[in-house]
């Protein structure tokens, strides 16, 4: 157990330090906002890989709330460890956006005043959060969970860019984000709506890959 | 065949919205076009991965109705399938290139108004094409179609560069494309030609794959 | 024999086409010459992971005239079959200039004015060429041929940028660059100095390898 | 033992190359330093992966004191060996640095003024070598040594960019630094604190390594 909660939030950590650090370093180093997105998105897919693959066989690499709140739903983690993986989750990425401000010489704690609202961000988080969930859920169906660790930086690299909220699909990194005043930041006032969008995607997520998955077992073309 | 459908018609969705977002994306984030066309590029091959990754075992991951043609004309799937294949993929590139609208704040439906015409567009739709289909069946034909997941985004990431059109090279995604006003668009009077380009494309590219694997059988040495 | 040749020339096309196509591209779309540099490296990786992985088990996958010699002198290919080799690897890559050129709405032949001359590129020749051939020729002799299909487009990914001369590497690749006024080009005049310094490049390689493999086998830890 | 060292040698030397290399090309292609720090970073990630791809099997790939003294410590070479091992590195990384400026029309050795200084940068070595050392540790103790290929390279991708310092995470590549003037370069008065960074964040990783692999074997789901 002390493992399996330091591998989490040991896992959270870097991958908060990275979306915040990365943020942080492409707003000094250029005007362009795409180049921005773009360098903090490969930033991101690095680290998801890492994590993902180093993590999963300790903790099962979920870093994210909604993660395991579907382990969960399919009764695979207890209520009890369950909670405690939030809570490794959150503390995690708080420190790793911490640790983000002060290897850039920032104060430990911003507040990000960077608002973020309107239907379409909704829609946006929704769109991607369930497709996180689905790419989930599917592969481990599908009996090749390993591939999680491609296939999920595929996909968050993906939805940085076509979805308009740049796809933040976890709560825990969306509270850790209101810590930095960046690029990558969001205002507290714009969280709630932001984890009641992936809430709603990560319930869509699950019965699609239920839908997929349903009555019959598909082949693995891949083993 | 709900499940082959539905595989279908979410694999379209999410690749045209991917497509079209990303289109949408970096036209507000810069003004570098050399960067609009790379990260729109690098965010469809990171879809295509996805896609074809996860839906292989469920529809065999078409996506396209001119690969659905291919499949057709070896015998490997029944003529109503394949229409209802086709279906699938129109209404999901369609719905794909609505939703992305809808993420940006725009209209669910715009209409396109960037011509795309030329004999040297055509004459890329054409290489864009043959290239996709050969490179399909010729792994089919080797036995390791499973490679498609990573060969396909390959050459449509390359494509999307090195060919004057950007590489469309699928009927549907054409027609998704018709519906957004952005980088990633093309007016619908121009569509006519590029999918006669891609069906010649398709023919050129099933006769190379068989000049290439006729009479004995290549060993796989990737097994 | 047949598909060996027409692989080794659809390859080599494919090569040349997708260099000098995604060169001219670049220089179409974005005055910074880093960008282009960078599309251009990453339009190439890609073709040359599809090509090697497409065609390896069809004809080795040589694409480069240096690659055949070398088997010849390891006498895994007659010298007849090498003079074929070779034929259609000049053939493809100046066929892919001129597809190139055609696709961009170019004279089909055009004359580079590129000159490339200097002892810091003919150096920077000779090292990208002893890296190239080193990486196949040890792969093979570790008995991981197969890996040549990621780990040359990731030599060659990184010889673009970090060699002077933007790692040509290859004499068939070389004339064929002759035959377009782009980024990617280079004139006639520079040429056989170019391809003096790839034959250096080889031949220490060759020497490279040897000595990494002499006189007791490595296990291959990738098995 | 020859072979070993060659391969430490010449690993370190590409790597060193390919680093310094990339910094002195992107300084002249671009203004925009966002670019010029990614596409030094994608080189230098190309390049990790053929090093640590090609030498795994003849030296174990170390390219790093600091990993040869974590091999040290694990007591899985001998001492005598591991100082020619430190030996081949530095010799190495600077006839790399050396080899960047030839091909790039500088004179051989320079003298970088490009000073890197502050508590910051500090904190951002230690979190660049802990993460290495912590990667290459916990797969070893996983029984899946040769994912170092690819998880490294991911890493030192990120941390390029997600730490404030760049990540050099090596004292022989440190040192090679000096030799050159140009983006990639560091004042020699800046190497000793960086070097002190550097071993309390190997120190750090070993530590994290061994809490998460005490006591009972992980399974490797990736076997």
């Amino acid at each position: 157990m002390v493992k399996k909660l330091s591998a989490e939030f040991l896992g959270s950590l870097l991958l908060a330090a990275s979306v915040v650090g990365s943020g942080i370093m492409v707003t000094i180093l250029t005007q362009d906002i795409a180049i921005q997105l773009f360098v903090n998105t490969i930033t991101t897919v690095f680290m998801l890989f890492i994590i993902i693959t180093l993590f999963s066989p300790i903790s099962g690499a979920h870093f994210n709330p909604l993660v395991t709140a579907a382990e969960l739903f399919y009764k695979r983690i207890s209520i009890k460890e369950a909670g405690f993986y939030v809570l490794a989750q959150v503390l995690g990425t708080a420190s790793g956006a911490v640790l983000a401000n002060l290897m850039f010489n920032k104060k430990a704690i911003e507040q990000s005043t960077y608002t973020r609202s309107g239907n379409y961000l909704f829609l946006a988080e929704v769109v991607a959060t369930a497709g996180l969930l689905m790419i989930i859920l599917l592969l481990q169906h599908q009996k090749r969970g390993s591939m999680a660790a491609v296939v999920v930086p595929a996909w968050i690299g993906a939805a940085y860019i076509f979805t308009s909220s740049t796809s933040f699909a976890n709560p825990a990194i969306t509270l850790a984000r209101t810590l930095s005043e960046s690029f990558s930041g969001i205002s507290l006032k714009s969280v709630p709506l932001f984890i009641l969008a992936q809430c709603i995607g990560a319930v869509l997520g699950v019965l699609i890959a239920s839908l997929l998955t349903a009555q019959k077992k598909e082949e693995d073309v891949f083993a």
